[in-house]
């Protein structure tokens, strides 16, 4: 009994709680959505909060147990945080004040400031931070599986962007980079099994903008799909990919003909295409201006920029070290809407130039008043030397930063997971110190890794579906068989369905049973929604000829076997379907 | 590798994050708390919550394995229920308002009220309430194992009473009482299984009251612990077992010799004590005036009873059917504090007679002015038919409600679950119908069932430690087996400690190896405090015999057996250990 199993890997469809049905609901924007609507796995509570039935429930835990024991496989120890953290916590990182209303305050019942944890750099530095004093403790590596909430301001397609989720954290702690590192590169690995042992080896990891984390190197696993809400680059020559937010764009600058610095009159053009209509030039020799303001005080930034490129608002939030938002100009704004550019423009401005314009002799730009534009400006000779950084977006044909070609596309995709070199940001701020081999103080230098168990189960709905309904994959299905007597009133058919869903309990198959009394095609529909891989179909048509029908969810096997087969023809298709998917998971690093 | 297991089975000691250490913690009142402490299982984050290492973590998801399994045998679908939950679900129930701050309420980004989930009875109705709207969908039952945060006023004794807590919460739906019933006893069964494979088969089921569930019949498991909030009768000759809360008390009164109603001049008789010194009679024959407040208008209730015996303020406010208090009396009271009674007391006043004083025809009590009592009243007589019921506190030596004879034992206990029968309190209020077999619209009849997980681990190491640590039951020991390798700086010792290392893994054995270059007492001191069923010592003077030590945590084994002889005789310890709690656990109903 202390080694028994829990029954709940059989059961029969007439008693699975929640509803199936056929019509799309309208508030469903995409398939994985809709999907999990229809196949009775999740209900909505609230705005971005779900409850899950038991199929979501299945999968949901299959998801977390290959997590489990990929994070096992890289000596990661499974421990568990709270929900709720002190907000004194909060207040050591300084992220109780730095956060936005995307962290959930209240106060408790002795108005004690509370938050609800949305991640746990915080919480894992408490939990470590008196035991690890000597570097003879490090490196080690923590991780839990728990509920978050995240008060997002826009939740959407279901399980994809929700307030509450469960997610798998992992916080690493190191005495030098090159150890930060190595381990990186191992949960980078463990990453890319936890994927493809869930049946999705197509993500990829992508570089990202580290965030509200902190740090510096950091890396995002990306589905691409058209649903996704982020844009990411990739180059279709090498191995280089990007979320935008942290592409580099490498441009190529024509110097030009040089020509001296003349101001013209250019009434109406306070568009860009207006005005490169009106001076008959290519937006390319434009130096275009994009104004923001600091949130803090909104003091003026100008990001100047060739004119046929887009700010990368991410990449230039991070030089400028602050937040910002694009500008909202009155009269008594330091700049002249429309006509804005380098060139004698007020001191109370700082002006940021893209790499772009580098080495450009000849371009047009605002003249700071009202209808007129220079032409011909030489930025080191008409102001000198400035510095160049790059806060362009990078463009679909734009050149690879890694290989040098114009090779680079542009793809949605949505984020499967997330693995941070965080420095010693926490460490830190929170004082967590630890005493080196030579008796000096350090602070551990800190990595973060995170996956939301939910989204990877919607994810894997969005790319694995038909018509009809989610094909899960082997490893994360509710069940791995889905046994449908079609004709429950029929004693043969019945027997021989009873005596299989015996068999496959006897065998330790997950089976769902569904001897309910329908007409065949509502029992197909519903068997579609629950996207279980196998299909066993017990008819009396062919039960005449002995057979058994076995098709697989996918629809790349639909064969008819004698029913003294059965079982052993199951047990084949699962080997099957579980060696395609353990034949494309690298090896532990 | 779909059916791969995790490696956390086995881990060497050096690499466990968490500190054990010697000292007892001065917060520490109980013994659970003060190991949970010492043996690195829980640190505190705020009052009342904890972060659980890795020890803890690991009986955790067992005791959580242990759980699921039962409600599996029991035909309950796991689900899972937001923390986080809107305001106008429990609105809908009235416990929006009705419950104190002990519910964690907060409003989030847009200003919606929203709550912690404490418990999810509304939850659970949201979550079915369309699908079961037919008779033929019952009865069906789900359950959750969930974060829940309860902001408790007074957090204690580490995992025993905290704010956060993982618990298993299931809720089932009926069409009837008796079907509700039948489903209670089979959780009940369930619930002494959990309790039994747990390694806790001492655990009691009591009657209890049900609180701010609602509903009629419930019980609570109890481990009787000298630590425990709950007071417990128990009937030493029959069955009977109550909460104190619950408890009925039965007396027996003597009519006693009947006397006229005489008004008494009694100064300085404020207290009982006083009075039957002044007047030389028994307690036994005084009507004591007990004064509450009801919290919403501060009316005065005065409870009659039995000088003897004291007030059971649960039942009274649940007769009562609203809160109380103990009064606050003031000089515009409508009673004479130290001579309140019920003949010509105040019209303003509610008066309840305790069962205790039926039938007695010669009482003292207060004659409602001050330093006068009454002596010989007969309440039938003097007042008229009144209604008696039972408020009073059972007692130690007081009579069974259910054998009768004077037989009650008074306990304490800590609760360690809790199952209730709801009645269609949910349902109604929150509009959950179905269309019974006539066509008729019918209220479902609910039940719902708790367990803390965490509180069930403490309470485990409360009831099995030594002084030296927690002495943890094989079914939920973080580890089977702790190897002691005695003299890692010695190779032979080292040599065999590290095959039997590799042994156990490649039999799946859960092993933690101390493999570290420390003396055998700090060892050993360690080992004591994680626990663990089985140790394996390995050391340089037994090996010179070819022998290894093997002994139990518990000191009921302790053998020395060959080194190739050891993982069979391990085999054989667990197998005896396992037995031992099996052949404790009842059948399955």
């Amino acid at each position: 009994m202390g080694r028994e199993r829990g029954k709940s890997f059989y059961m029969k469809m007439k008693n699975l709680v929640g509803e199936r049905f056929k019509e799309r609901p309208s508030d469903c924007v995409v398939d994985s959505h809709a999907f999990m609507v229809r196949g009775g796995y999740i209900k909505q509570v609230a705005n971005g909060i779900f409850s899950l039935y038991t199929p979501a429930r299945r999968v949901t835990q299959k998801i977390e147990q290959i997590i489990r024991e990929e994070m096992d496989n890289v000596d990661c120890q499974e421990v568990l945080f709270p929900v709720v953290l002190p907000g004194a916590l909060w207040k050591e990182s300084g992220r109780y004040d730095s956060v936005d209303s995307t962290l959930a305050r209240f106060n408790d019942r002795n108005d004690i400031p509370m938050v609800l944890g949305m991640t746990h750099e915080e919480a894992s530095v408490q939990l470590v931070r008196d035991w690890a004093s000597s570097y003879q403790k490090y490196p080690f590596s923590i991780y839990q599986i728990q509920t978050k909430f995240r008060d997002e301001a826009r939740p959407r397609a279901g399980l994809i962007r929700v307030r509450e989720f469960t997610m798998k954290d992992a916080y690493s702690f190191h005495t030098s980079q090159e150890d930060l590192e190595q381990y990186y590169d191992r949960m980078y690995r463990a990453y890319e099994r936890v994927y493809a042992r869930a049946g999705l080896p197509e993500v990829i990891a992508v570089k990202s903008d580290s965030g509200m984390m902190g740090g510096s190197v950091s890396h995002e696993y990306m589905l691409l799909t058209d649903i996704g809400e982020d844009s990411i680059v990739i180059c279709k020559e090498c191995d280089y990919r990007a979320n935008m937010e942290a592409a580099d764009c490498v441009t190529r600058n024509e110097a030009g003909e040089a020509a001296p610095l003349t101001k013209v009159y250019t009434p109406d053009t306070k568009t860009i295409e207006e005005l490169v209509g009106y001076l008959k030039i290519s937006p390319r020799q434009m130096a275009k201006a994009v104004v923001y303001q600091k949130n803090a005080d909104d003091a003026v930034v100008v990001a100047m920029i060739r004119g046929d490129l887009e700010i990368n608002e991410t990449k230039l939030r991070n030089y400028v070290g602050e937040p910002i938002h694009p500008a909202v100009l009155t009269e008594d704004s330091p700049v002249v809407a429309g006509f804005i550019g380098p060139v004698g423009i007020s001191k109370d401005v700082t002006v940021i130039f893209d790499a772009s314009l580098k080495g450009i002799e000849n371009l047009a730009t605002g003249a700071n008043e009202a209808n007129y534009h220079y032409t011909g400006m030489n930025i080191s000779r008409d102001i000198g030397e400035v510095t160049y950084v790059d806060v362009a977006k990078a463009v679909e044909g734009g050149i690879c930063p890694c290989c040098g070609k114009e090779s680079l596309i542009v793809r949605r995709g949505v984020e499967v997971g997330n693995i941070f070199q965080l420095g010693t940001k926490y460490s830190k701020a929170m004082n967590m110190t630890y005493v080196d081999a030579e008796g000096k103080d350090q602070f551990p230098i800190m990595g973060c890794y995170g996956i939301g168990v939910g989204r990877l189960a919607a994810s894997c709905v969005e790319e694995r579906h038909d018509d009809w309904g989610p094909i899960w994959p082997i490893t994360i299905a509710p069940w791995q068989v889905q046994l449908c007597c079609l004709r429950a009133d029929d004693d043969v058919c019945r027997g021989i369905s009873d005596q299989l869903y015996a068999d496959m309990q006897a065998k330790g198959i997950e089976v769902m049973y569904d001897d309910r009394d329908i007409r065949p095609g509502a029992m197909f529909s519903d068997a579609d929604l629950l996207g279980c891989p196998i299909r066993v179909i017990v008819s009396p048509k062919n039960l005449k000829d002995d057979l058994v029908e076995i098709v697989t969810r996918d629809k790349s096997v639909q064969v008819k076997v004698p029913v003294a087969e059965t079982m052993n023809k199951v047990r084949e298709i699962m080997d099957m379907l579980y060696a395609q998917i353990e034949d494309r998971v690298p090896e532990i690093l």
